[in-house]
């Protein structure tokens, strides 16, 4: 028996942490047996090398390196964790995976793409995702969702630009995954945007 | 001003040690400005890289990972280290490198070949290597000079095969890199291994 993959995807302040509550509790109501685990980290042998990457002290670290990390990480935790989940028949929830590194990595910080594709390749250890739920949500309104970028802060204004590229990167990702990625209308209140996740879990045969 | 890119690889007890010392005598002699280096580790980061690998509670850590993190200590070592050295004309020395890889994970342990030559090139960051010193002494040699393997002592039997299979890798990978691998027969004295690597260092145009 094969359990389910399902990643969350999304750019930051669209709402994914209550949208997971919410499927939590979904899965309990239906007797579903599920796991929610989130990236980067997820193992402890994981965690570790996240703290490599995360140490303030090592700023001699390579962007390369850092994606050399990143993937080793995943990797660790796709065959410690999400992989033995699904052979025991599980539902897999997880807060961020590979389109992270391509939208965050590849579009925002602008790496070399193929070279982002090769190491999630390597990364996912043949694992498939069954169902990507991409929390589609433009910036510019989960800025405005909490009041607004200050126009006058150059790191605010900076960060909306950065945060356009993750966006981008999503979109693109979306566009190219048609067959696994679901966009789901963020702009919804909550209740709105969860019946979009279970429409798109049971068209997607996930439940 | 370019510099030149030496690697030095072998079996265990074939020498290195003792042809080091005397190459970094002759570069001294010869007012060469010459940097000896040596993988795993090489920098800070790459020593903290390499101390997850090594650290004997991290039990979970599976083969790809490890994979995936020397790949991560070799691409920092290099950037941060020997591409700067060689881009200031220096002559870098490096004990084992990529071709170490090959042998010890590819040939001995059996992982995917394919998967190592892909994060050899991305370890590599672009980097030439202009001569590697392949000190060739089968490993029955080896264990000869230092008294023989027992032949009763399974584990030092296992060793033995699993340095057959290394030296096999060795073989292999100076098959399939004339151009820069040269054999150096190490079954000679001392003075004897030393002349054939001032000579292949000549012939190569590296001093």
């Amino acid at each position: 028996m094969q359990g389910k993959f399902i990643t969350i995807e999304g750019c930051e302040g669209v709402g994914k942490s209550t949208q997971l509550a919410l499927l939590k509790e979904y899965f309990e109501n239906n007797g579903i047996d599920a796991i929610f685990t989130r990236e980067p980290g997820g193992t402890d042998v994981a965690e570790k090398i996240r703290s490599i990457i995360l140490d303030a002290n090592n700023k001699a670290l390579t962007p390369v390196t850092e994606l050399l990390l990143y993937a080793a990480a995943r990797r660790q935790h796709t065959e410690e964790k999400i992989i033995k989940a699904l052979s025991e028949g599980k539902v897999v929830v997880c807060d961020r995976y590979a389109d992270s590194t391509v939208a965050y990595q590849g579009y925002a910080r602008n790496l070399d793409k193929q070279l982002i594709g090769e190491l999630n390749r390597i990364a996912m250890a043949d694992v498939n995702i069954d169902l990507t739920l991409f929390l589609d949500l433009p910036p510019e309104l989960g800025f405005a969702r909490k009041g607004g970028a200050d126009k006058n802060d150059r790191l605010e204004n900076e960060k909306l630009d950065f945060h356009k590229r993750v966006y981008e990167g999503y979109l693109a990702v979306a566009e190219n995954n048609k067959d696994r990625v679901v966009r789901i209308d963020s702009s919804k209140d909550v209740d709105g945007v969860f019946a979009q996740i279970v429409d798109a879990m049971k068209k997607a045969g996930v439940v």
